[in-house]
């Protein structure tokens, strides 16, 4: 499969699930692709476990082949042990990008909130909504992780889109 | 050069700088092999500095062949901030590892600080006394990261042998 710039891998890390969308735009309409989870076993060794998201986000770059990824850029709320967790995760997504050659960009969760539905402050459900519409699906994208991943995804090909329209 | 259980690797991880120690053991003598830092570019995406703690980790795995690894217990202390950071720098390390096929164990400072120096509150300057003493060396370990990484690896040596002797 050839790279395609219109073609983003979405991922919304975490060490129990990790979504994943693969989304494509042609001639300014969205499509899904492809979506799911890595759900590492849930026990062992961390190392084994970010392996787990390592090896999958690497196997999905090499399937879709997608000319950009995007992530939900770090948070710093909940706890330290929390934010440890999710660095972690993060790191094995991020090295399995640049292990893969596919360049990867953050977005903090407003901008994906704005992006998708116009209101930085969207709730939950409001995201899932529109990330049905904006991808013409008939049922909500499950489970939610994957249709987080769906909307970082989203946000990454609009931003481009206007980027490119205001140069 | 073959795997040897005897020649661990002790890390210490950081995004600025990753200290690395190379220890061997025989006879009950410990002996450095190998010591330094891994110090990734200050700017550009995290993903490549990530990238290049692990390059840099699976490069020692691949020349020194450590039958084993030691790293530093995820600490909690600090803020948020600094957890998702230093939890990206250790997932870099352990990915590294498990790519390499390296078995990798984690030690809490206390631990290690009670292995070198029989004394878990001991202060850092005790530390690199005590790892100056038990690797022969002349002159202080230095940098300090690498040095504290020689402690782990000295810790993991230890606790290996009292192990084995308890059988």
């Amino acid at each position: 499969m050839s790279k395609c710039a219109t073609t983003v891998l979405g991922i919304d890390p975490g060490i129990g699930t990790t979504g994943w969308a693969v989304v494509g735009e042609a001639g300014g309409k969205f499509s899904l692709i492809a979506s799911g989870c890595i759900r590492p076993r849930r026990t062992g060794p961390v190392g084994e476990r970010l392996h787990e998201i390592f090896n999958g986000v690497a196997s999905l770059c090499g399937e879709f082949s997608p000319g950009e990824a995007a992530l939900e850029e770090s948070f710093y709320g909940k706890n330290v042990k929390s934010a440890l967790v999710i660095g972690q995760a993060r790191a094995a997504v991020l090295l399995a990008a640049v292990e893969t050659g596919v360049p990867i960009f953050e977005y903090p969760a407003r901008l994906v909130k704005q992006a998708v539905t116009g209101q930085g402050q969207a709730a939950k459900g409001q995201v899932g909504f529109m990330v049905r519409n904006l991808l013409g699906l008939r049922e909500p994208l499950v489970p939610e992780d994957a249709s987080d991943a769906a909307a970082l995804a989203l946000c990454h090909l609009m931003r481009r889109t206007t980027a490119a329209a205001l140069r």
